[in-house]
């Protein structure tokens, strides 16, 4: 049997990853743009130019596109507004992919790819029920139960980085506020040290960052004892173990899997989070749920999730538009 | 053909209720006993004399018995120790009736039992993806997705009313503090009125409930117009609104079913309830959730949907032990 391809793209807030995955896993041609502050048409225009080279040296054994972007509709084939995206209220995405490449196109919510891959071809391999939370720019999240990717009506299942977990707290992008993700995020850990460097004497170490100040920084101010990145990480993995505590009494996981810029930082943030999570799960859950992180590749279980809902059916609707 | 009966058992905090029920759907032979706050073989012993007559009338059209209990494990058959049962700690349940009545028994969570009748006997048929919240002495949840029971590890999914919602809140039977149903349920309500009449100035009206106040007092203060009433009416629904509005960021339901003495409640809780939930709603699932009030009679839905266990399979286990 000859090579068989599928293309897997990853839209996220920063950046466009994409790849062409064989069916084992592996995955060939990584590249990436930046997803910018442009219109689609152009953003659409820009990753064409990027794709281009390999559907001419590729094109015949493609089978299919995946693409995995935030606030997608798997139903409808479309990305609704969102609070990192710059496109307006609904695009077609499934059709401009499908118009310009003539393949099949899969498009799924991010986060949702992430997890499916995680699932495939990850740590998910070992559980039928797990919940992945994708920490980067915002806190993306995809939930599989009984071995299947839990979509709930038009597929909107899995925001869990919108739960509102401080009810007068930080605004956020969707228009409400106090949402996870304005916490447990990158962006949010930034936010949390920008606030606290303004009522509290930040070392000399820290201030010198300036406002080019980023996550990774905070990740370095722990590693040198800094103690505001030590408590930064302290007070993210108390309210991120408390949410994680609540998504357990809910859906009752094997394992939560965390991936992406933030459960990089290690034991920094995974030493508090086991702690505060441990402290506020119920007595039912007790020894039974493993935190874990990621050893995908950053940026590949999206890749690999998006690109295997071509084979794959497991995430597709199963009947029309239900959205 | 005969006819084909089900024994359907829901084993409250305050009473246990059973029936005979015909796959159509329709009870026969209800009957109750208080639960009580006795060990389970006393317990049981008062059960099996109410349970008796039936056998005795109906024995051999009995083909199953199906239990619905909190804190039960359906795959081990067995009920863990709650706040609101004095049982101990692990009590083989499925066991225990099997070896008394000789039928197959079905064991399941009982919020989870009253979302499976509510979904093939309630409002629940119009729906795929619901969630069925049973407002009590607790707050019990049961979650139906695709059409099937959402269990999760050992079946024990769905235990919302565990949700931390006020970190340092009231002090809840499970060890922790400011879950859900310490608010949102009868006791929560009545909690509620307690706190607030020791700081606030009650109507005289109120003050006369004396240490004898229940929630139904709480709704017939409201049809007074009692001010204190309506504002506890208003606080609960902010808190349900608020946790609601995150349920539905996990699951994007189609609708949120509200069931027993609370749901009775009518618009007292019902029309800030709607309010709070839009405001706190992610916009993407603007105008997609319904909130409904179960229209199966008090106490119903569980004894169905426990007595369904035996007939209809999506309930049961497809495996070994996975819990």
């Amino acid at each position: 049997m000859g090579l068989r391809l599928a293309l897997g793209i990853d839209i996220g807030g920063t950046n466009t990853q994409f790849g062409l995955v064989e069916p084992g896993g592996s995955v060939w041609k990584r590249g990436k743009i930046s997803t910018g502050e442009d219109p689609f048409d152009s953003f659409f225009q820009r990753l064409q130019a990027a794709l281009d080279p390999i559907f001419e040296a590729y094109g015949p054994q493609i089978e299919g596109i995946g693409v995995g972007a935030p606030n997608a509709q798997p139903y409808r084939g479309e990305v609704l507004r969102t609070a990192n995206l710059h496109w307006g209220e609904a695009i077609p995405v499934r059709d401009r992919f499908q118009q310009r490449f003539r393949k099949p196109v899969f498009l799924q919510n991010d986060a949702n790819a992430a997890a499916w891959g995680e699932h495939l071809f990850g740590q998910g391999r070992a559980f039928k029920d797990f919940i992945l939370l994708t920490l980067g720019t915002g806190l993306g999240s995809g939930i599989i139960q009984e071995g299947r990717l839990l979509l709930g009506q038009g597929g909107l299942a899995g925001e869990l980085g919108h739960w509102i977990v401080e009810p007068e707290g930080r605004s956020c992008g969707c228009g409400r506020k106090g949402c996870l993700e304005r916490y447990v995020s990158a962006t949010g850990m930034v936010e949390t040290a920008r606030l606290w460097m303004e009522t509290r004497s930040p070392s000399r170490w820290l201030s010198d960052r300036g406002p080019a100040l980023t996550a990774l920084d905070i990740t370095k101010g722990a590693e040198r004892g800094d103690a505001l990145c030590l408590e930064i990480f302290d007070y993210t993995a108390r309210i991120l173990g408390r949410a994680m505590a609540n998504m357990v009494a809910c859906l009752a996981p094997e394992a939560i899997i965390l991936f992406g810029g933030l459960a990089e930082a290690g034991a920094w943030l995974f030493s508090p989070l086991e702690s505060y999570f441990k402290q506020d799960l119920l007595y039912l859950y007790e020894g039974k749920v493993q935190i874990l992180s990621s050893q995908l590749p950053s940026g590949e279980a999206a890749i690999l999730g998006a690109a295997s809902l071509v084979w794959h059916s497991p995430l597709q609707p199963k009947e029309g538009d239900r959205g």
